[in-house]
Parts: structure tokens; sequence; C-alpha cells
């Protein structure tokens, strides 16, 4: 038996100071949630020989989630639990191939307790041997769902007691988390990942049972089913099995989010939603679709939603948004001048699109609170302005555009 | 009865000069299959009154798809239909709203014939009122599926043949089209969404079968079924009808494409998969996943695909690519120096990956054909690297760098 390694050695490191964590190449900007040192290795998902000898070893470390919100040590740490912590929920993690699974695909089996391979922590002290890529040397990262289902329910809610006595979590109000950027990167791609497993359940384009495959990174449309028997079935012919794939990828949803500058450069054009806290304004935000380009989707929004025609756009930077898999590509972008700067709310999704001074945006920046939930500081006037915290990019744009973004510097 | 207006009165602007029908801002690059004047009106999608107006009015033209292959006039031209010519596939178009619709819900039915409204190109020459939105001014596009399927088949064969007799075809080597700019997004939205419902005809959360609401951009999870009855007949509780939706929305896969440089700036880093045309060799290229940013994704793909180490990334452009429906995020990205150039397929993903110098790109770009799917030009020697013609995202990125993209001009 592997001796017990003390609980979360490495949360040092994770809680570090940011600008260590953070590589910056260039004018790149790392948001929130970005900037992971985890490599991924995403061809030795489907190794089961490796993600067996990287779970069970004692470098090991497992991000818990459950109902999407994680186990944390405080505010700022997530929790990082060793196989022994976590061998009570999952005693034998990949034991069999994926290859093996699809063949007993068995829908009416209790669903087993999801892991997903997060990926390592490149360094030497350890090395994993993988059935074709050579050694792999570095710690390895999981996450596990312990989201209390079926048959698992008691035996999870007891192991929770257990984590709960050494003084780790479940924080619900995500938002009120202000975890150091590495563990958020970490949060944010175990919880896209977890969240798009549990909402997937089903084939797409047959209906029937799925199978989580790849360590969570693909669902499976098997071919067979053994419906609680011993012979397998075969099923209705699935349309996702011509073609390039009988499996479904996670989704990643490219949502435009920008800061409009008005003709003159002087003023900025911000929107509110009625859920918004009151006087709480950001930048305007939406869904890309299929077959339009980033300027086009940010032209179409930005009119869509405050009337506002816009000219030019650049990308400013991208951040990955775990609720539930947005991928944010943050703009700066200005609108065209005359009339093109009426505000018409012409899909009355916003419960109101201004103008605002560049200096009120500056105001309203010096004064954000450290989190999505936090409330205003003491200083705050009722009536101003309010604007989200930095670990939203929308907070980012407006940043950049207030230091001068704009006005004619390269921006690589 | 509406007179029948001349056929595709309207192709003359869809297929002029390129230069008039893209409205570039600033330094923008606008890709093909981007660069449409549509625009979507994407709140009007559950208005069935104003689409059903729109939609039977002389004006409205549509694009039919059969199998997702369009059908054209020539391999330039679209077919640009009339209300009166597609009148005996879809009779009654929107006549019922998506409530109505969703409450009378029934399996067992035989699927109806989908119509993506596609947005109008705004002008005075045409009025609609809206429900809820004023008057809209503008000519209306849409899509039609007329995928043969079930007792729709013979119905759609023989209108098909009408088309054939007044010249028009399906062409399913949609690579070798040369569209111009705005038929090909036109084509780009179509095929994306009618792809997006032929694969999602189940809900990934329940298994039932869904319903294709809001004029082809959202399916529903409906809460009963009439299944061949009457009486409609409640469903077990679906997980998507807790929280924020019961619906699903269309996928847009953000996807990364990068020309990577060397340190030095003097060579390209380029990379074959084995379905390529011999020699012919193109930019890296890869999903991006949930909680990831572009840079991210960048680096992660291009040491996983062919082990080189990449610093400083910038966004380019980006580029709808309608198969089935990504977005591609163009990159200009540089490898760090030294051993970080060294070139290893760690993912085995590749054939082959390779530095080529600039100049080999050069001369490669300047003999590509016009399409995906054209023969290498007369001039050509065996041996010589072949790269993707203009259409692709690929070939901008390589232009660009050519063109000195990364020699200090500002980029917006």
């Amino acid at each position: 038996m592997t001796a017990t390694p003390p609980l979360l050695p490495e949360l040092a490191a994770l809680t570090g100071d940011d600008s260590m964590l953070t590589r910056r190449f260039g004018k790149e900007v790392t948001n929130y949630f970005a900037g992971s040192r985890l490599n991924r290795y995403s061809f030795l998902r489907s190794d089961a020989v490796f993600l067996n000898k990287a779970a069970t070893d004692p470098s090991a470390r497992f991000v818990a989630l459950k109902d999407l919100s994680p186990l944390v040590v405080d505010k700022r740490k997530l929790a990082l639990l060793t196989f022994e912590d976590v061998k009570p929920l999952i005693s034998e993690p990949f034991t069999r191939p994926d290859k093996e699974r699809i063949k007993s695909h068995d829908s009416t089996g209790a669903p087993s307790i999801l892991i997903v391979f997060l990926g390592t922590i490149d360094g030497d002290d350890v090395t994993f041997e993988t059935s074709e890529h050579g050694d792999v040397k570095g710690q390895p990262f999981f996450a596990i769902d312990i989201t209390t289902r079926g048959q698992e329910k008691d035996a999870v809610e007891s192991w929770l007691k257990i984590q709960e006595e050494k003084g780790l979590r479940i924080v619900t109000d995500t938002r009120s988390l202000s975890l150091h950027s590495e563990a958020a990167a970490m949060f944010a791609q175990a919880r896209s990942i977890i969240d798009w497993n549990t909402r997937h359940g089903f084939c797409a384009g047959c209906g029937n049972p799925n199978l989580s495959v790849e360590a969570g990174y693909k669902r499976v449309c098997p071919p067979t089913d053994l419906k609680g028997g011993s012979e397998a079935i075969d099923l209705p012919d699935c349309p996702t099995r011509h073609g390039v794939s009988n499996v479904c990828f996670p989704r990643t949803d490219p949502t435009m989010i920008a800061a409009i500058v008005s003709a003159d450069g002087q003023r900025m054009l911000l929107g509110r939603q009625t859920r918004f806290p009151p006087n709480w304004y950001s930048a305007l935000a939406g869904f890309l679709e299929p077959g339009e380009s980033v300027e086009e989707a940010v032209r179409r929004e930005v009119w869509e939603e405050a009337g506002v025609r816009v000219g030019r756009v650049v990308v400013h930077s991208t951040q990955p948004w775990p609720y539930p898999s947005s991928l944010m590509i943050g703009a700066i972008a200005q609108a065209l001048p005359g009339d093109a700067e009426n505000i018409n709310l012409n899909d009355k999704e916003l419960e109101s699109a201004k103008w605002f001074t560049i200096e009120e945006v500056r105001e309203a920046l010096a004064r954000t609170p450290g989190t999505m939930s936090a409330p205003p500081p003491n200083d705050y006037k009722e009536g101003d302005l309010r604007v989200p915290p930095p670990q939203a990019i929308a907070n980012r744009l407006m940043t950049a555009v207030v230091e001068g973004y704009l006005s004619g510097n390269p921006k690589i």
C-alpha cells in the first residue's frame, strides 16, 4: 500500500504569486480561467494503461466537483486530493480500455463516477510509461464528479462528510470564489467537461444512451447494448455512425464580447441586463452563429442589442468561461459616426444600453470589487456606474480602452 | 395569385465584383465564407407572422440544399428560387407559431421540410410588419433542406427534376465550387444550420425526439408528445428542462489554425495529413477545448502535432467553415528559439511536419489553384510544395507572413 502523502502539498505552488505562474508572450493578455500550466496530453486520453498508472500514482492530484461546485480549502484554494483520498470512490480507475467498455456497454448499469484527465504539470519527478508515446514526465491531475446519483449516493455522501471533517467544503456560490489563476483554470476545465458529460447522456443522432470515453472528452454511441443481460443486443442504425464519427465532442461555444468606443473615441457603449445588480453595466456580448466571422458577430449583436452600427473590430484577448463552456472572444470595436451611434434596443434583450464617458468608466473600474458577487466598496456613491471585476474579460476590455488601447501602438 | 418574378434576378448582385460586396474596416481581413450582407434579425425567428409574410413575398429568395449540397446555376452561382418555385414543397410556411407546434408535438409524424431564415438584405423596396419589432425593410432570404426523407421523397424528387430541366443542378463536390463571396457566405450559413438540425434530432439530455423551432436555430425538447394520437402524453422529466433551457442551440466549434514562423523569422512550419494530395502542406489546426484560451490552444496543438514550442500568438482573422460548423480562428505565431523548434510528431496525427523557407512558401502560394479540389497548374514541378487556395484561411495566413505581417506595423 502506498503511504498517504501529506494533504495538498502543492497548494503553495498553486496559490503563489500570479505573475510567476502566467507565461506572457509579447502583448498577450492572459485572462482569468486561462493561464493553466497543465499539459493536456490529449493523445493519452485513450491510453487506459497510462491513465491507470497516472491516477493511482502517489503524485496524482484530484479536484472534486459536486453539482459543478468545487471542493475547496478556502475561497482561494482548490482542494487537491490524493488517490488515497479518493480511493473509496474510484478504487480501480481506467482498468478497462474504452474499446472493451464500448463492447460491454450496458445502458441499464449504474453510472460510474466520471474521472476526467486534466493533464500533467511537466517536471522530472515522476515518469510514466505510455503504450505508444514513450515516457511522460510530470505530475498528473484529474477531476472527479462527486454529484450524488442513484446507488452511489450513500457512498459519496459519507465520503464527503470525511472531507468536511478535514476542513474542506463545497462552495456552491462559485462566483464568490477568488481562486488563484492556475486553480481557476483547472476548475474551468473540470467544470466545463463534467457539465458537458452530465448534459449529454443520450446520442443526439438516435436518442440511445451513450457512453463517456477518453477520460471524459468524448461520448460514443455504442452499436450494441447488454440491456441488463449477458448478450450484446444490436442497436438500430444511428446516423452518427456514418461518415466521420459516431462520437460527440465537448462543446465550446464561441461568444463575442466587445467594448464599443464611440467614433470620436470619447465614450464607451455599455449595456445592462435586468438580472444585474443596480447601476451595473457591462460590455455587450452574444453567441457567435454558424457562418459568421468574429467581426460580423460583433456587428450583428451590437446592432441587435443596442442599435449601434460598428465599424472596425479588433480582437483583444480571449477567455474560457466555464458557465457552462464558452470561449469569450474579447474585442474592442469602434462605432461608425453620426446616426450610427443612436441607441435602439432592437431585440429588447437588454434593459438598457448607454454611452458613458471614458472618465466615468475609469472611475467605475477603480472601484470594482474583487469578485463577481462582492458588494460595492464603502466609498461607492449610490447611482454611480458599477462594472464587473477583473476576473471578467469585460473589465479587461474596458481597462484596455481606458489605458489607450485604440490610440495607435502596435498591438502585438 | 402572385405573378412569378423572373428567375434569379439578383444573381448579378451576388456574383458581382467581390471588392464591392466586402465591407472592410481598418485592416480587417474578410475570409471566404464570411462577408455576408444578410441582416440575420435573430430576434424575428420566433415571429411566425413575420416569417410567413417574408417567405411568401415575391421578393423572397430560397437556396436549396440536398444532402448538404447546394442547388446551383453554375460553379459560381447559387440558385436563388422564388416562393412560387418552392411552393410545391412548402405551401404554407410558418403558419403555426412555435408555441402551438410544441404543444401539438407528435414524434410519430413525418418530418416536414426544414426552412431556415437566413436574414434580409436591407433595402427600401419591401417592408414587412412584425409582431413586436416595428417595420422591417429588406429582401428576405431562406434556405430549404430538400434532402429526400420518408414520405416527402417522391414529391421532392419530381420537384428536383423540374429544377434540373431549368438548368439548375446539385453539386455534391462542394469543394469544386468557386461561389462569389456573398453566395459562399449564404451557403455556409445554410449548410451549417441544416447539418446541425439533421444531426440533432434527439434531446441529448433525455433521448426523446426533439423539435426544430425558431426557423431552424433552436431545437426544443417538448414536455408532451401526441405519439400518433389526439391526446398529449406527458413525457418523463428531462434534465434540460431545469435551469436556463430545455432547448439546444446550433454548435459553432472554435478551431485554431496557425502559421508558425521560426524564431529567426526565416521559415514556416507546415504539416500534412495522409489524406492530402501529394506534396500538399498546410497550417496546423485543431479544435479548441473547454477551459483554454486561443493562445493556449495554439501552443497545445502545435506541440501535440509537431513538437514545436510556440511563444507569441497573434490572431490574424477568423473564418466560418461550414464542414460542418467551425469558426476557424486564424493566428500567426512564433516558435521559441533553439530546441523548441525541433519537430516531433507527438500525437502521431500528422503524416509529416516540416520547416519550409519563406521563399518556398511564397512560390507555392503563387501557384495555388482556384479551388480546393483543382489540380496543380501546368508549370508545377513534381515535388514542389503545394498549399491550399485562397478560399482557405491557411492560405491567407501564409500570405500575410510572406507579405511581412510580423515585421512590426500596427495590426489594426
